[in-house]
């Protein structure tokens, strides 16, 4: 049997793919964008993905990471923010269209199994790694063991809810996280910024065009890395915020590190950085007690599709 | 070797000691106050309450739950909010002083233990114990492992900042769970109401002796049960921020169960109700997963003495 693994991350934008090996190194690596909400062409996607990776023996098994929330079976995917599956037994359907062993992950679970197995969060048994995309997936890592709940949803660290009463967001809660954190609350903050028509929010209008639609979190980070100083205040903001988050996860799980991965966990040194001191002057019991780190990801926006393999070969095989 | 182990509980107002079977069943137990703030007396006051157990076998181990941080090797205390501990080697006085092996554990985790393994926990493997007292606790068992952190802190749920620039907290944060869901919040809101001097606080101003100092949430809680209104009010409130609370729990943990244990946990009917309704009304995703169980303590005050006892017994004795 291979040591090697097919990984396979399903994001709302693109599916990657890529052969990976037991030490978590990418060797042949593909994307595609999603096609839409259409289960099925998502079906076909992933094989000719994997059709695109070369010549992979008949039994290389394969992971999938997808967003959405999985069944602890690893079989069906009760629900998904982003596509149309709707208790969707995804895993059969794999299978059966390209004949090879399938485990389902959660996204966040794979990208944070990565970060754990071979990326920041390597020897520290006790991880919590936070998905800093549009929103705020996550997971964790407790004395070794990838922690799904009883039911396969822990580490929606997203959704706790921060501000009672606060902004909507999509779960039907109000006040969540990952509205004030994440990409979701850069965008809105920044088109609030342009709303308003002056001169401090020239540079953002800018750069989207005077089109505040086309504005994005990455590029308010951008900006204030740049040295804009409008967008460097959404970013602290976010920061904060996103440091407050992380003090609570601290609170409840007392963790050694927390990692913070995701499209935007790694695109705004200053975000990181804001976080971290928030953190710090937000823990509870601080002065006597020790912090977790705080670390940005290692693996990059490879880590889903790593730790998606991961999780199948030492699913389906012996080690 | 013996199949008993000793169990300690040290909480702020007693002390309360107990011989128990590997069943869970107390056999024999005696409680004392506790003796102010002073080491050396809590030490003689655990002594002699042994003492009182009557002949128990010299190889006994002993198992102390105790109110405060405790580093992962249960030896050293690092920091009691109600205890005059700081960096207290209180395993090592214990061993000498009573001649007898100690395990040392956090008084909630202990009572959580506990509950899983003998109470209203039994047969769930992922549970998570809230110990509602004057302030909030916690311990969490997942996948049957009761999880203690990197540094030996976790479960400290009462500390998540659910209101920011709330009311002010003991932990050195604004806005903590337990300022809001707990005894605490029953006290401070039940003297708010006395200090309006209406009509409406009647019963409660009655049952302290129009003494606000002498108010207790356990006073607020037996007045609603009996069917005081303005009570009822005090108690529906706590319970509605008790069951958000279970929310936020359930996003980051999914566990099977929550079991509401603590002095408080079993006190008002009111209480657990209106927080398993707020704690279903408010699950990120409800309708596309499965709720938790939310169920009240089984073996009430003396699970802490119970559980500290198990976690020696497994520790030190071969089963």
């Amino acid at each position: 049997m291979s040591d090697y693994a097919i990984g396979i991350d399903i994001g709302g934008s693109k599916i990657a793919a890529g052969l990976v090996d037991s030490k978590g190194q990418v060797l042949v690596r593909g994307q595609l964008p999603t096609p839409g909400f259409d289960p099925a062409a998502v079906l076909e996607t992933v094989s000719t993905l994997i059709a695109q990776l070369g010549a992979v023996g008949k039994n290389t098994v394969v992971g999938v990471g997808a967003a959405g929330w999985m069944d602890l079976s690893g079989s069906t995917v009760a629900f998904s923010p982003h596509l149309s599956w709707r208790e969707e037994p995804l895993r059969a359907n794999l299978e059966l269209t390209l004949g090879r062993r399938v485990l389902l992950s959660n996204d966040a679970d794979a990208a944070g199994w990565a970060e754990y197995c071979f990326g920041a969060a390597r020897g520290e048994e006790n991880m919590v790694c936070v998905n800093l995309g549009t929103g705020i997936g996550g997971s964790l890592v407790l004395e070794g063991k990838l922690q799904r709940g009883r039911f396969g949803m822990a580490g929606e660290f997203g959704h706790q809810v921060m501000v009672p009463g606060g902004h909507r967001c999509a779960c039907g809660n109000r006040g969540c996280w990952e509205q004030y954190a994440s990409g979701r609350a850069l965008e809105r903050e920044g088109r609030a910024l342009l709303a308003v028509h002056g001169a401090v929010g020239h540079q953002l209008r800018e750069a989207c065009g005077n089109d505040p639609h086309a504005l994005s979190g990455e590029m308010v980070c951008a900006l204030a890395t740049a040295g804009d100083a409008a967008c460097s205040e959404l970013v602290i903001e976010a920061g904060q915020w996103l440091g407050l988050g992380l003090a609570n996860l601290a609170a409840v799980l007392d963790p050694g590190i927390m990692v913070i991965g995701g499209g935007l966990g790694a695109s705004s040194p200053l975000l990181l950085q804001t976080a971290e001191q928030t953190f710090r002057a937000s823990l509870s019991g601080r002065g006597y007690r020790p912090f977790a780190r705080v670390l940005g990801t290692e693996l990059g926006p490879d880590a889903g599709l790593i730790g998606a393999a991961e999780l199948a070969r030492r699913t389906f095989m012996d080690h």
